[in-house]
């Protein structure tokens, strides 16, 4: 049975802080049908794709900070995307701020969930490398507080069997990681979905913008894919929000490391490739056969030392 | 105290299997005059660089595969080019085969030394990530008998602090693997000195060619770069070995991840760069902090299981 995964990329363009989800939606659903008649049985879209990348904004008010954030998913707000996606039977994945735990001990999280074509959920990841800064910052050009909203997540690395295949997921920064793919290609994943919000200049070197920022996305992702011979699927929301500018680029990349498809604007685009599962094995199977080639012996600071020591 | 490292990245063109050590080490003296005359401190030649890679022939014959090896460094063939280096207060990067161990239990590795102006070896590494395999393969186009040639390396991936800097080093096949750099990078390295002998078809998929193996090659040495903030000189034995062609294209690779020098030929070819290494400091001081971003309990698959691992 040929494994053939017909991927849409849903790159989305900005979302304005005075917008409401149903904005968002209302265009998610739009890439959905523009992928059903491309024939696509899987859409990715960004992380935090119903609103503005709120982590740019320093909140202290609690109501304020929560209005970014989703208990329930699927919810009123996005129902419609979630029936629509499950009539075509496409699965989905989707970016957004989480609330979990209890009323009493609440808990916040950068989540992305993957949903089958049956509608589904078979997985859910909670982002563990955050970037950016816990505290107000006035040294930065702009504020990058992701390590003020959310925890670190909670739920590890893991894989799904679903659609066909083994799919992993991660999200923006994570996607510069290398052990991020590692885990997962240990786990023997064939496609990994990441969605991202990337300024696109450094809010510590503004001097370094689109151009080494685009590099540096295309590098880490591509890199993964090639290292632990599996397809890689990045998508962006993209363009200006409020004056702040977030890079575009989305990219599906081949388990050769190749990029096969690219988003050309900084606005909504589907991008579309059709993912031969089967083309992991190659490399899978010779130079990346972990179990004829690692080492881990040699590996042991991986997991025992958190930050560099350099030698005396 | 500024810290630029001035490096020549010494690609050496072919070996053929009739030459002796001498050929090769006139060749790399020629080379270490070129980067006297224009100021470096530092030479980097190839993996085995003194003989034709020889992995690519099948022998079993003890004295014929031992005579590839050198059981001492310096020697009578090499003393030559030490004494050079030393009178022009230059430090190398020298890959050899390597006879260790006993008279009873000799030992063979895949090895790489440092040495400072000085004349002092500052640093002994041996090849971790063996690539190809330990007997005879009639279903390759070419042999690669790495493993049956060599002992896995049993010294790890240490760095070492000297010439103003911390070094470490890695050969072929490890600059493929995160785990390499990763290693080095928790030391602090600011500067991964690589010597490769790649062949230019894929042994096991003939229509992979150059062009993507060069791709390869900088995908992993670029990622690896960026990715732990440090230099990367990764240096080539390039062109036609008895009929068999090696991968050229040698680079100096900023720790932004971006290429800043690149070697044109097939054949002995020295590039130049000025390599400051307190340019690794921005990127070791934020985005990778690994202090402030690592999760090494969300890591723990990458040292606890060697093979991939697909669920049920």
């Amino acid at each position: 049975m040929p494994r053939v995964v017909r991927v849409g990329a849903a790159q989305m363009g900005p979302l304005q802080k005075g917008e409401g989800r149903a904005v968002a939606v209302e265009r998610m659903i739009d890439l959905l049908e523009q992928a059903h008649e491309e024939g696509c049985n899987l859409v990715v879209y960004p992380e935090l794709a119903l609103t503005t990348f709120f982590p740019r904004w320093n909140m202290d008010d609690e109501s304020e900070i929560d209005a970014y954030f989703e208990a329930d998913m699927p919810n009123a707000d996005t129902a419609a995307l979630f029936d629509r996606a499950k009539a075509h039977g496409i699965g989905i994945h989707l970016g957004y701020a989480e609330i979990a735990g209890t009323e009493e001990k609440r808990r916040h999280f950068n989540t992305a969930i993957l949903v089958d074509g049956a509608g589904e959920t078979v997985g859910r990841y909670r982002k563990i490398h955050l970037p950016g800064h816990g505290e107000y910052d006035p040294e930065r050009h702009f504020q990058h507080l992701e390590k003020k909203y959310f925890e670190i997540g909670n739920l590890g690395f893991p894989v799904w069997r679903t659609m066909g295949g083994i799919f992993g997921m991660c999200i923006c920064n994570d996607r510069r990681w290398p052990e991020t793919y590692r885990v997962m290609g240990l786990q023997g994943v064939e496609m990994v979905l990441i969605g991202f919000n990337t300024p696109s200049t450094n809010s510590q070197r503004p001097e370094e913008g689109a151009e080494m920022r685009t590099f540096h996305n295309e590098l880490s992702v591509q890199a993964g894919a090639y290292q632990n011979a599996t397809w890689v699927v990045a998508v962006a929301k993209a363009g200006v929000e409020d004056g702040f500018e977030l890079l575009g680029g989305s990219v599906i990349v081949h388990p050769s490391g190749q990029i096969v498809a690219k988003a050309e604007s900084m606005g909504d685009e589907l991008i579309v490739a059709d993912c031969d599962l089967d083309e992991t094995a190659f490399y899978k199977q010779t130079i990346f056969d972990f179990a004829r080639h690692r080492r881990i012996e040699h590996y042991g600071l991986i997991t025992s030392r958190t930050g560099a020591e350099p030698p005396e």
